[in-house]
């Protein structure tokens, strides 16, 4: 039987009972670390679950997918996984638990005005996309809440060592939510400059997320501008461009902003306010 | 202090360890129960627990909120809560568990493919409410998939016991995904007649989704025609309507149908399928 258990958000206490008693019966236990960040780290996790786990980064998922199967046992979350233990005749089974596509909802804004998820990636000199802006830019104009989630470069090589062939690795980055403001305000000032219709401006309210779940989450609600010189310390960061807005979801963004910070928002009808 | 805990989808061990010690510890513990539904009952999760609970339904949330507070407990979602909470000086916190919007991953349907939710309502002979449909054409224009939840009627009075205020309530309804194909056909029926352009048709592949997360879950996907005679068995249920589908997720899809399930679907290029 290969299993996918979900490990919650925060701590290592945030695996379900069902997860964790399966944890501690299978033969051998993978931990998936690429889509995510160990907030408490290997060891912590180790200790907590009782049991050795076998770090799968990219490369194991991806090169050594079989070697996972033989057994089966897997902490990893991969359709690809799934249907090759099929394939293999190996019966799989999914234990359930929190993830950021729902646990933004404790920032307030109600899960069901959210539209498509959006992925910011990482600039560089010569590679600037800026696709995920259309995308926003279509959510805003339904009155739908825009989820980014922020990249992570985990186990990257210097171009230099991959076309030396070298497995030397940059230490990971993952992007702060003032980073992925600072590119979004790059987008909304090049697009102006263009004269295009804009999505969001810089007085758009926005919420900035860090570490949810855990002791130290970090919530920030305030205006896109603001959220580019936010600090919310270490990662995950995500970032949400508000949408229309439901008074009570103001209430609950009003939680997380200074007095002055959703001074842009306007109501346009007793049930709704936009900036 | 004030805590919201998920308890997940699928028996009372789908609690995180970390909710299961917060309600050990909790002077005063109130159970949700107008959202969703206790797959597992209220007695299996108080034996579970080693804690007596007190059923919280709408008219409880709604309407005793301070008396929630009092204390100050409750396993109940609200924003309401929260701000009543904070404003009575109260601190709250959140634990992260499962919930159907990032459950209804385990069909193979990616989350970031997803459009905004729409909620399926019961119709009535004279109340028959289309806007859902809407939202579906919205999502399916872009490519999306769009979750739909299905309406659940509990503790609701007929015309005449509330007219007389007589206290008596009907029998708890949870729409199937049968019903709810049912009225999505009929709304299809009508915009056919009325020469619309339509969102989707009798052979737009959807997936009907029965008790995630739970032991017995049951999932096929199909074309909607096909899901409106499928019997999932008991409640709840959720009904997802496709947008573009990536060859992976095709492949999901056909361990939830039978051979002839997904014939509809056609390949527009080598990475997007429609129906």
């Amino acid at each position: 039987m290969l299993y996918f258990v979900g490990l919650g958000l925060g701590d290592a206490k945030d695996i379900t009972v069902k997860g964790l008693e399966i944890i501690r019966q299978c033969s051998r236990v993978y931990l998936e670390a690429y889509t995510s960040i160990l907030t408490v780290g290997k060891e912590a996790l180790e200790e907590y679950y009782g049991r050795e786990l076998i770090l799968a980064d990219r490369d194991m998922v991806e090169q050594q997918a079989d070697e996972i199967l033989k057994g089966a046992d897997s902490s990893t979350t991969h359709s690809d996984l799934v249907l090759r233990a099929l394939n293999a005749g190996i019966q799989y089974r999914v234990i359930h638990n929190a993830s950021i596509m729902n646990a933004v909802g404790c920032c307030g804004l109600q899960l069901y005005n959210f539209g498509e998820t959006v992925s910011i990636v990482f600039w560089t000199d010569t590679w600037r996309p800026e696709s995920f802006y259309d995308k926003i830019k279509k959510n805003r104009d339904m009155g739908l809440h825009t989820l980014c989630l922020l990249d992570i470069k985990v186990k990257e090589q210097s171009m230099e060592n991959l076309m030396r062939g070298r497995k030397i690795y940059e230490p990971p980055r993952y992007m702060t939510v003032s980073q992925a403001a600072e590119q979004l305000l790059e987008i909304v000032h090049n697009r102006r400059e263009r004269g295009e219709e804009l999505a969001m401006t810089e007085d758009t309210v926005c919420v900035g997320l860090a570490r949810v779940g855990a002791e130290d989450q970090s919530i920030c609600s305030g205006t896109l501008q603001k959220l580019a010189s936010c600090d919310l310390g270490a990662p995950l960061h995500s970032l949400i461009i508000s949408g229309h807005l439901h008074p009570l979801e103001v209430d609950m963004l009003k939680l997380f902003s200074g007095a002055e910070g959703l001074k842009t928002l306007k109501m346009t009808d007793s049930s709704t306010y936009v900036s």
